[in-house]
């Protein structure tokens, strides 16, 4: 097995790790914990498997589930180590999102060639996992607040999918989005920075 | 290109204006809306096209997403000039909601020769991308309300596939459950209809 | 027609109408409620559909659909007469969550060979039609709350393949998953039983 199958079994525990303390209050029991954290870490990769045709990736391989639930519960039961340290929790997340926005992206340009289908998916597989955990949550979505969290996901992959169209030569084209998309959130979760209030609507 | 086609196009673009315009508040940013938009102009024909077993209708034409996205835009940036003329908007949305309907409502009748399977996707289709937008938006849906939204798409499209079974020689089915449609919603906005209180729920 | 059939189409009803009481409330009209009742009733078994990649249920026998609207009209209309005997609708709608999540995880069981896929899409057939309706409704799902609905289904998906995995000579491991399933939902109900508070997350 790669490496590379590693990162990404760290990768889905840890979505499920942020997803299960960003819902976590008092009244949430340990069955929802694991259904609201297994919903963020593969929501948005099955959704996308949906939309482009092909069987969701975690049924040919379970084990993509089992690190969703493992990292689900870690966060339900001992969440309360992370509190101090929930900032590293976001920044593992940021790199999660990267990781499967970019693997998605590439897969999609590969099957389907079609660039803007390829930045689409890898969007929706980065943010399409949160999204359904708040609507289940009942908390508000992403898309309505001024956290900067999509827009570095739609620049990496829309710099991905151009590095391959124009730069096919160039080798570490996924390495630079995955970058990109960390920097830019990183930078975000650091500065605590907010879209301009030019990109945001004002009281109508 | 027929001219159907451009109709279809500005049909999009209508459905992303009313559905940022619906959503817009102080904080929605750039980002956000142009997602929503774009759930709203999308969403119900993607989730029909995934329920009848075909390929998404944007996956092979990526302008219905340029459409949907130039409407999101055009709906953030210059919404303010729609506010006095919030009605004219109503009215086109009634537009492409018969539109895409009734075109939904064609396609699957022809692929699974299903009446009421037609008549569910086509309600499906008017209703499903507006349903997503109020949830992702965090918004109480139309099915709680008493606007009169759905229940014109129901009557539309159950006559249009009653007249294709019953008269299949009056070549005009669609155009007549595209009027049907749009008049019973115009007429619900004119006058600001809601339904009767015998068909809504009183206090339990 | 086999009596399983007349089983299925009851069970159906009987989401529908549990889906419909569940909402109502001043200002809900029927139109509303009958899409609300028959996203309940068969939203579960369409996502589990197309995720493992069948035709959505329904779409081959328009019954299921019929079944669903007949139980929200009747919720609707005399929903009141049932206000007095409401514990006995959720009887009947643990009977029929138990019936659907122990035929899919069968059906699935069948299909893909995979035991885990096969409870997480019982599990997702009894509960994701209720899911989908809170959502749609505006209401917080069963997710959030410490009510016993889901952990039942885990457990007798679980006892159902585990029986047809090791035991499968046993005939009646479907009978016996069904019966666990509604006796521990029952008994929940009876005993207005919460998951206990170390299984709860407490106050942060």
């Amino acid at each position: 097995m790669p490496p590379y199958y590693y990162v990404e079994m760290v990768g889905i525990a840890v979505f499920a790790i942020s997803g299960v303390l960003a819902v976590t209050r008092r009244g949430l029991d340990v069955v929802g914990a694991v259904m609201l954290g297994l919903v963020t870490a593969i929501g948005g990769g099955t959704v996308r498997d949906l939309v482009i045709g092909v069987e969701p990736f975690w049924i040919g391989d379970f084990n993509y589930v089992w690190a969703a639930c493992a990292g689900a519960l870690v966060a339900f039961w001992i969440g309360w180590l992370f509190r101090g340290t929930l900032k590293s929790v976001l920044y593992l997340d940021a790199f999660g999102a990267a990781l499967f926005a970019i693997t998605a992206a590439n897969k999609v340009l590969v099957l389907t060639g079609s660039a803007p289908v390829a930045v689409m998916m890898g969007v929706l597989t980065g943010i399409g996992g949160g999204l359904i955990r708040d609507v289940l949550a009942g908390r508000p979505t992403l898309l309505m607040g001024r956290d900067i969290y999509a827009t570095p996901i739609v620049i990496g992959c829309g710099t991905f999918v151009m590095l391959r169209a124009y730069s096919p030569a160039f080798p570490y084209a996924d390495v630079f989005g995955i970058a990109l998309i960390f920097a830019g959130r990183a930078i975000a979760i650091h500065q605590h920075l907010q879209m301009p209030s030019w990109l945001t609507a004002q009281a109508p």
